[in-house]
């Protein structure tokens, strides 16, 4: 594995953990008020964007960031979702 | 421009403009106190290798979504120091 690579991968570790403190919270304290619907779907827009876009590059870090990255913020819209409903 | 620099662009796009509303909200709000210092300082590390990756990669997207995105942030810890003072 290059150095560009190992770069590429830590940055992304990086930017990725940054969501699991907001998805705790939202799980912990059941509620998401403070998390826009609208900016959540912007976000997941991008972040598949990207993933297509590290598809194209075949970028391992760019593929692997955007796409746990979504499903980190597909958790949170999902319990936004149920926590709205109850 | 080739279709791939556009499909970065527009996912950069998408994925900066998600932290516009946190950053007016610790403006408006002169409180940030949702906002995690370590996960802030965290993200933003991520965003310049993110940067230093993309510039080795001359991946104009890249450079651009990750050099924004760490300036939105740079401003929200900014606030965020400001308003923990007073």
């Amino acid at each position: 594995m290059d150095f560009l690579t190992i770069l590429g991968l830590f940055a992304g570790a990086l930017t990725t953990i940054a969501f699991l403190p907001q998805m705790f919270k939202t799980w912990k304290s059941k509620s998401a008020k403070d998390v826009s619907f609208v900016m959540l779907i912007t976000f997941m827009s991008g972040l598949l964007l990207w993933l297509v876009y590290g598809i194209a590059l075949q970028a391992l870090p760019i593929i692997l960031a955007n796409a746990i990255s979504f499903i980190f913020n597909l958790i949170i819209l999902c319990l936004k979702i149920r926590y709205k409903a109850n």
